[in-house]
C-alpha cells in the first residue's frame, strides 16, 4: 500500500457530502473587512453549523456508516464538547443509543446540549477520558467513534474544504485549527484535490503546539494534558494528532504554525466584532494564525474556518471587556 | 393616484436588487433551533451584510440613483449610525462627498466607523439631528438622503424580502424592526407581492412604541425624543415612521407589537448563544417579538430580520453577563 492509499480520497469526501446533505448545513463563506489586502479575507462560518460546530459533518456521515448489528450496540465516544454534541445528534436522529465521555471541566454550555441531546454523559479527568472510553467500550460492546481519527469522521469534515473550494475556487491559502486533526485531514484531502496550487496551513495554540513540534521535526509528537490543558481553547486541547491524522498531514499539510493566548482572543473580538460571527477560542484559532503570521500566508484569497462558536457567556463577556 | 400607485412596487425593488448586486451581499437565512415547533424559525442575517447593517442596500441604491448634477453636489443625511455607515460608504465608492449629522451620544463604534469611511460628521443633541441636517442641506445645496421617508431607499431595504422569498417561498409571518420605517416598507412590498398569504409584522421596543400607538388608531403618530431615546435599542429611537413610510405600513402591514427591554436583552442572549451571530439591541427587536408574540406569528415558518450588528464591546458584555 502506497502512503497516498492510506488517505481519504475526493471520492470518499464527495460520498459523505452528498450523505450527510440533508442534515448538516452548507454554511457561508463570509468576506471579512480585515484582511491585508494581499490575502482577501474570507471566513468559513462553521459557528453556524448545526449544534455550532464542524463537528456536526463528521459524526453524521459516521453514525449514517454504521452497519446493522452496530447500529444495535450504540456507539461511545470522548469529547471535550462539540464532537459530544455532535455523536447524539446524529445518534438520537438515527435511533442509535450513545455514550459520551467528558472531561469534567469542560464548559458547561457543552455538558448541557449534550445531555439535552439524549446521549449518556460520563464525566472524568481530562487525562482519563481514552481510558474511560475504552473500559466502557470494552463492558457495552458499543461502538468507539473517535472525534478525529476514524476515516469517516475525516471524510465528513473534509466537505467543509468541499465547500471552500466551491465558493472560492481561487483559494490560495486555508487556515484550520488543529487538535487531533480530523478537520485538517479532511479539508486538506479535498482543497488538495480541488485546488492543486493551494496552500494549507494548520493553526495551533502555542500552549497546545503539539503538532507544531511534530511537524517541525517530521514525526509525530504528543504532549500531556497538563499541557495543553493551559490554552483557553478547549477544543484543542488534544493530546497529539491521531496516527491516521498524522499520515495526512505528513502528506498534505504545508506549514503549521502556533499563536498565543493573546492573538487568540484578539481574534475572537474581530471575529465578533468586526465581521458579527461568535467564535469559542477555538474557533478563532485560525483567524489568529491568518493575523500573525503573513509570512505563511500566500499572496490571493484566504479562507479561514472558524470552526464553532460553543462559548461560555461569561468568557465571552471577559474578552469583549478586556 | 390611488393609494397603491403611491407605494413602491415590486418592480422598483427588483430593480434595486439588479443595481446593488455587486455591491452588498447577500445575506443567508439561517434556521435557528429555538423557534417554536409550529412557526419554524429562520434569522435574516444582516448583521452580516457590509458594515453590519441592512441600511447598505437602501443607502446604495439610492446613491446609485443620483443624477450627475447631484453627484456633484454631495449628499447629507442624518442617522444614529448604521445609515451613517451606509451613506458614507456609498458615497466614497461612487466619489461622492458625504456629510452626516450624528446624535452626540450614538454608539462610539459607529461614529469611528463613518469617520473612517470618509464622511464629515456633524455631532448635535438627538432632538437636533432633522433641523441640523436641513440647515447644512440649505447652505450647502446637498442632496438630502432621508434614512428611511424615501422611495430609492425603500426599494433598496425591500431586497431583503425579496431574499427572504426566494429562500423560504412558504414563509408564513416576517418580523421586522421598526424605527423610520423604510426596511417595514420595503420588506412589506416585496414579501406582499412574492407571497400574497404572508403576514408581515413591525416590532417596536415598548419604549419607542409610536408606531404601534399610532398603528392601533389609524393614524401616524409622532412621540418625542424624550421618550425614544430610554430604549436600549439604539437604532430605533426615531421619532415616528416616515410619510412613505407611514402609507406603505398602513397599506401592507398586519400587526405591530412592542416589546420590553428585557425581551430585547434575552432575543441578544438567544441570537448570541443559540444561534452565534451577533445582534445590537435594535437588530434583536424583530426576533424578540416573535418570542413574546406567539399569537400574532401565523402557523408556519417565521423568518425574523436582524437588523444589524454594531454592538458596543460594553453592552454587549454586559448582556452576555446579565
Amino acid at each position: 500500500m502506497t502512503e497516498t492509499d492510506q488517505l481519504v480520497s475526493l471520492g470518499e469526501i464527495e460520498e459523505a457530502a452528498a450523505r450527510i446533505a440533508g442534515v448538516v448545513r452548507r454554511t457561508p463563506l463570509l468576506p471579512a473587512s480585515w484582511g491585508r489586502p494581499e490575502a482577501p479575507l474570507f471566513l468559513k462560518a462553521e459557528s453556524l453549523q448545526l449544534n455550532g460546530a464542524f463537528k456536526a459533518r463528521g459524526a453524521t456521515n459516521a453514525v449514517l456508516l454504521l452497519t446493522e448489528d452496530e447500529r444495535g450496540r450504540g456507539v461511545i465516544t470522548h469529547s471535550s464538547g462539540n464532537h459530544a454534541q455532535a455523536v447524539a445528534r446524529a445518534a438520537r436522529d438515527a435511533g442509535v443509543a450513545a455514550t459520551i465521555v467528558m472531561p469534567r471541566h469542560s464548559p458547561r454550555v457543552k455538558l448541557l446540549a449534550t445531555q439535552a441531546l439524549g446521549a449518556k454523559v460520563v464525566l472524568v479527568d481530562v487525562s482519563e477520558r481514552a481510558a474511560e472510553a475504552e473500559r466502557l467500550r470494552a463492558r457495552t460492546d458499543a461502538v468507539f467513534l473517535s472525534p478525529f481519527d476514524d476515516d469517516r469522521v475525516i471524510a465528513g469534515q473534509g466537505t467543509v474544504g468541499l465547500e471552500i473550494a466551491a465558493d472560492l475556487p481561487d483559494v490560495a491559502t486555508v487556515f484550520v485549527p488543529v487538535s487531533g486533526g480530523g478537520l485538517i485531514s479532511g479539508v486538506a484531502a479535498a482543497v488538495k484535490a480541488r485546488c492543486p496550487d493551494v496552500r494549507v496551513v494548520g493553526v495551533e495554540p502555542e500552549l497546545a503546539g503539539d503538532l507544531a513540534e511534530g511537524f517541525a521535526r517530521g514525526e509525530r509528537v504528543v504532549w500531556e494534558p497538563e499541557q495543553t490543558s493551559r490554552t483557553i481553547a478547549d477544543g484543542l486541547r488534544v493530546t497529539g494528532v491521531g496516527e491516521r491524522n498524522w499520515r495526512h498531514i505528513a502528506a498534505l499539510v504545508d506549514e503549521v504554525v502556533t499563536v498565543t493566548e493573546e492573538q487568540i482572543k484578539d481574534a475572537v473580538r474581530r471575529i465578533v466584532l468586526d465581521s458579527k460571527l461568535v467564535a469559542e477560542p477555538s474557533g478563532a484559532v485560525a483567524a489568529a494564525g491568518y493575523l500573525a503570521h503573513p509570512d505563511v500566508c500566500g499572496r490571493g484569497p484566504a479562507a479561514v474556518i472558524v470552526s464553532g462558536g460553543n462559548v461560555e457567556p461569561s468568557t465571552l463577556a471577559d474578552i469583549l471587556s478586556a
